[in-house]
């Protein structure tokens, strides 16, 4: 590998500890649910320290009757602000969830290590998982790159089965506009129902 | 980007053109199949040059009762060798699909150029497909590296929904050992019929 290898921390038995995530950046994810086999494009600004998330869909694909929204979920409030691009119009949902920070738990599982591209062109990253034991499933699986630890991929599982996977990049550390972070004043009189993305609804 | 930003050839209107991939080298997959939303990992060989493709399933997650097998594609001779690794009884099958190289075509559509991973730690890459226009549907989406024209990921698309998607890691260039690609001796009394990955069948 190019990007430095035998810079991961390495636990007693030799086994490699978790890489510490940044905690403040932005790029881009493209995100794949199962439920609708669909993978949809959004920018995204990351701000682990203050726990929260700005999620911008991306007008890429022309998809008809697609309807795209703006995301802002502030954990330490447990609200969440859906915003149509368009219009403005605005949804304040309740986040049930607790803060899950996108990062890889200290008392993580290293599955794998490996290079994406090839020789004079590449990256190390690193999977890990939260599985406990060879025979138990796994429910997440996080794949990060191996020296700055930033994530490249985050796969949620059930029975081996992938129900959602999100793909991360063009990440740039730290948040260039922090106010992305305040909703605009249409939420001030927000509805308390979510949007459909589908526009017939 | 740190990888040569500006090597990639241009066409005539100022668009990328497609890069030439490498024709032969050996590697690592995991394969999403939509159907069976599951991940499954296998080394692969790829031979362009001859048409061929062995792919030998790894042995990493502890799936109750799956069999493991290795795949020798012969596109040349339009037949695929299926055999157990455990037993090696093979079984031998007509290959329906004509040879389909992996690599960019050179009627692709440009679609997308980005970095994975990050500052100081990231390769970039391009996605190419093969939508015809703005309205149409795509059925192909490849990412390769920008310089060297590595595959990372190719995935099929049936109106946006994800029915088959493969990445790619630890490539290689070349093939270390070509006898990878013949079939071991009991292929010669081989069964016409696939056998199931499912062990009670």
């Amino acid at each position: 590998g190019l990007c430095g290898l035998g810079a991961a921390a390495r636990g007693a038995e030799g086994s490699p500890l978790p890489c510490q995530a940044p905690q403040q950046w932005e790029g881009r994810q493209v995100l794949y649910l199962q439920s609708s086999s669909r993978n949809s494009r959004s920018l995204i600004s990351y701000d682990g320290l203050n726990q929260r998330i700005r999620v911008l869909d991306e007008r890429k694909a022309l998809i008809p009757c697609k309807r795209f929204f703006e995301y802002i979920l502030l954990y330490k409030d447990r609200v969440m602000f859906q915003i149509e691009q368009a219009t403005k119009q605005c949804s304040k949902i309740t986040l049930q969830d607790p803060w899950d920070p996108l990062d890889i738990p200290q008392n993580s599982t290293f599955e794998d290590q490996y290079s994406i591209g090839g020789p004079q062109e590449q990256i190390m990253v690193q999977e890990w998982s939260n599985r406990k034991s060879a025979r138990s499933y796994e429910t997440w699986i996080g794949i990060y790159t191996l020296k700055d630890c930033y994530p490249v991929q985050e796969t949620f599982t059930k029975n081996y089965s992938v129900i959602l996977s999100t793909r991360f990049f063009d990440i740039h550390l730290g948040i260039k506009d922090p106010s992305v972070f305040t909703p605009p004043s249409t939420c001030q009189t927000a509805q308390p129902e979510r949007m459909s993305e589908d526009c017939s609804l």
